[in-house]
């Protein structure tokens, strides 16, 4: 018996079949093309995205060699925010505006005047502001205004899972924690709100409708079943956002562990056993949605700079440990890293402030940018590289800390995403934070997660806890060093007074 | 008729033949080694230095290939600061300490207290700090206190400039513009000061006779013309410190022009036409010293910062850049400025703030460190390096601002040392600071202002006057584009903010 969990994504897609055991038996990766057809717009050709999930799905089946009867059932893990308008026949109207789309900017602020970001807040548990301008809401109404006739055609706007849901069983169904990237959702009643949709004049028939993760809405089609190559029958199960999936597949049940999970940008998630809003949280730029477990919730906070900081400084500064990761077949972050770990801790007190992107929860700035400060002629390439690694790791604290401001036990982190595969990196997050570190078996949680909502409905575990005991495990555990920590513990002291000390000079470049 | 010009440096030292019109005829260089007994020691082998000295005269004079009779006179060119403890018979006692020794640090607390920086400054010219432990007067007192049988053997201690004459005359003369860099001259009465020897307790006869520059105080001996090549009768003259020497070589004759000598570090110096010490001036960290020209001053503002900076970026992130420079046998430093040159005017609002070993004139200030400022994702290695050569810039600006503060009206900049081989960097210094900035043709200013000297006492000129207007001559003059300097205009004020706003952090960092 198998479970497959799709994972689609801002530029590529996966489809993995796992055994009940959460083992990987085949996993198969595409791209697809994220469109700008201007600078701040950013959109996914929904066809073309629908053509590679259908291609990554039956490449997957094939390479499993496994009956596709045996795969008992599939649910679906998406990236948030994205839609897509579609006509009574299901095709697609218009490009599927992604998170980094930042045209409905005007639509946002007014929200953040009318409506009042602590009055959202409370509703959605999403935090609305100029700044943030991402949210499926204001796209459509930016649609509305802007492209009056695709409005008008319209028969539902939907998310990616519920179209994944609609395209294989016929049933668009959106579930809790996907519809809570919408900014309609009200987490509390678990429906559409109305209170916003009637301020938004929305009508509700536009949108799919709503139920809890891990619930069968259907069963592969004749007609999907042909292009996938998956049974028809199989169960079609509602899956998730991609971050809540991705907590699920490191086995977060209920408060006290955290994920973290670093690629281009860094997540960092835990649940809230009971639903708690504060405007901290909101002011801090922290969400709170729909868990895929009915009734909790999960608490995310985001850091824009992850990983991209360091594709920069390869792109820009690793020309040699390009070169030389191509000749002998290495990981250039392998190389960098290495370089990074010749460097005493604290970097010859080197800081790296790390908003090349502005900076994320907890202290949301916009204008905030990168900082590299206390540059000596004693340092070489090697702190520059560790004070760069060493930055990420302390905003990374200063996120955890907030966490626990907010009265949520942190009690070890489940590291996952490129971030992960770096042993120094995982240890140097120890360090800093005096926390055990975990790397998880299956670095691919997501598509975990999702697999595990579809064996929940598919009856394959009794439960959700019993899943996570069966397919959840450890790979590698790092603890603190001592005197590293102590080290870091004063460094960290000095790195959260920077953001403060430097937020004038950041009003300052905005200026110029 | 010819003129040598000697420069003797830190590293190493040059001799330099030529013609009556300042055309470089022969020009020899030689190497020695700077010695570190401990770290903050710094540290020249006398005789290792003479010996050089000698090979690249006698190698000059042959290269000139013309009568050494024809070179009627020479001066010497000298480091300031460094000195030589010599036994009755010439021989030295110990090491040249030069200006990097860091050793007299107790030595110069205790002055500053006692004595006091105020009074120090009128009557030397030099600041007194404790966190500028360079001076002659202090360094020879810690041989006094943990050296005693050095001092109590010591006849003379000598600078390079008295050693040179004495070794090629006999006569250990010393000129107003080196014995300014000893902590013990009054440059007022143009003598030793009594009020300091009593104070430290020093003999006035362990130090040598004073002149002014350009004085005739020998003849080339037997035996120096024998290691020399040089012709016995070939008149000693008085030269002066490298400083003054260079600002005389870039035709520095009164108050106006400035000369920016970019090297490692950055010098900027300007003439005073008559005596001005201001308790400002003090703070700022300038010196002011007696000139090379009888009854002029030179004031003198000195950036740790320099070229160094650029080296330090060199040498730790252009390893392609410098394979590049050596495959096409080009200046690493010019492929360098040619990626700064395609990123445009501002950096993207990157900034750097350039102390990477504390800041020097105007806001001196050891516990400075380097800053790179406004780092995003938009900028390449480009925006990188040209705001590191912007950063210097802004810095080198900062200084010519505190100059004009002190009511010294600058006409144009006559730019020397490494830093002036860069059309890019002559460009930018045009565009930041809106001033005309020339490059002369020769650029081994130092070795033609002694030279200059040799000429006067020589009567191959008439006056300094007529030798600068001889000799003198502009190689190439830069404007700043109209449009760069608004741009510059705009960032120069943001960069003037930064090291303020940035003080505590950087005693944040001192006291981590």
């Amino acid at each position: 018996m198998y479970l497959m969990g799709v994972d689609i994504g801002t530029t590529g897609c996966k489809a993995i079949i796992f055994s009940a055991e959460g083992r990987v038996i085949s996993s198969v990766y595409g791209e697809y093309r994220l469109l700008h057809r201007r600078p701040e717009w950013s959109e996914l050709d929904a066809e073309e995205v629908w053509a590679t999930v259908v291609k990554v799905v039956r490449a997957s089946v094939q390479g499993a060699k496994v009956e596709p009867k045996a795969i008992v059932a599939l649910s679906t893990s998406v990236l948030g925010e994205a839609f897509i308008p579609i006509d009574r026949e299901g095709k697609p109207l218009y490009g599927s505006m992604t998170t980094f789309d930042a045209r409905a900017e005007v639509q946002t602020a007014r929200w953040e005047e009318n409506f009042g970001a602590e009055r959202m807040f409370q509703i959605t548990g999403q935090p609305l502001a100029r700044t943030i301008p991402i949210y499926t809401l204001q796209k459509i109404q930016w649609i509305k205004e802007y492209e009056p006739a695709v409005y008008r055609k319209a028969f539902k706007f939907l998310c990616w899972e519920d179209y994944a849901n609609m395209k294989l069983c016929g049933n668009p169904v959106i579930d809790y924690s996907v519809a809570s990237r919408t900014m309609m959702f009200d987490i509390r009643k678990k429906q559409w709100s109305r209170e916003i949709l009637d301020t938004a004049g929305l009508d509700e028939a536009l949108l799919p409708e709503v139920a809890p993760s891990g619930k069968v809405v259907g069963e592969v089609t004749t007609e999907a079943a042909e292009v996938t190559g998956l049974a028809k029958g199989t169960l079609v199960v509602t899956g998730g956002h991609d971050q809540p999936c991705g907590a699920l597949g490191v086995g977060l049940l209920s408060s006290g562990p955290v994920m973290d999970a670093t690629g281009t940008v860094e997540c960092v998630a835990v649940v809230q056993d009971e639903l708690t809003l504060t405007d901290a949280m909101r002011r801090q730029g922290f969400s709170v949605q729909s868990y895929v477990m009915p009734e909790r919730y999960l608490l995310f906070g985001f850091n824009p700079n992850g990983g991209v900081v360091l594709r920069w400084f390869r792109d820009n500064f690793a020309q040699v440990e390009r070169e030389a990761a191509k000749a002998k077949g290495l990981d250039v972050y392998d190389i960098l890293m290495e370089e990074a770990g010749k460097a005493a801790p604290g970097a010859m007190k080197l800081f790296l402030l790390p908003f090349f992107e502005g900076s994320g929860c907890p202290n949301f700035n916009r204008q905030a940018r990168g900082v590299l400060l206390g540059l000596t002629l004693a340092q070489s390439r090697g702190e520059v590289i560790r004070a760069f690694v060493e930055g990420l790791t302390f905003e990374f604290r200063n996120i955890l800390e907030a966490i626990g401001g907010h009265g949520i036990r942190v009690t070890e982190l489940r590291a996952i995403g490129g971030g992960a595969k770096s042993r120094f990196w995982l240890q140097l997050k120890a360090d800093v934070t005096g926390r055990k570190v975990v790397a998880p078996d299956v670095t691919e949680a997501a598509a975990l997660g999702a697999a595990i909502l579809a064996g929940v409905a598919a009856k394959t575990y009794t439960s959700m806890e019993n899943a996570v005991k069966t397919v959840y495990r450890e790979k590698a555990v790092y603890t603190a060093n001592e005197a590293t920590q102590s080290i870091y513990e004063k460094h960290y002291g000095v790195y959260k007074k920077l953001h403060p000390a430097l937020n004038q000079l950041f009003k300052e470049l905005e200026n110029l």
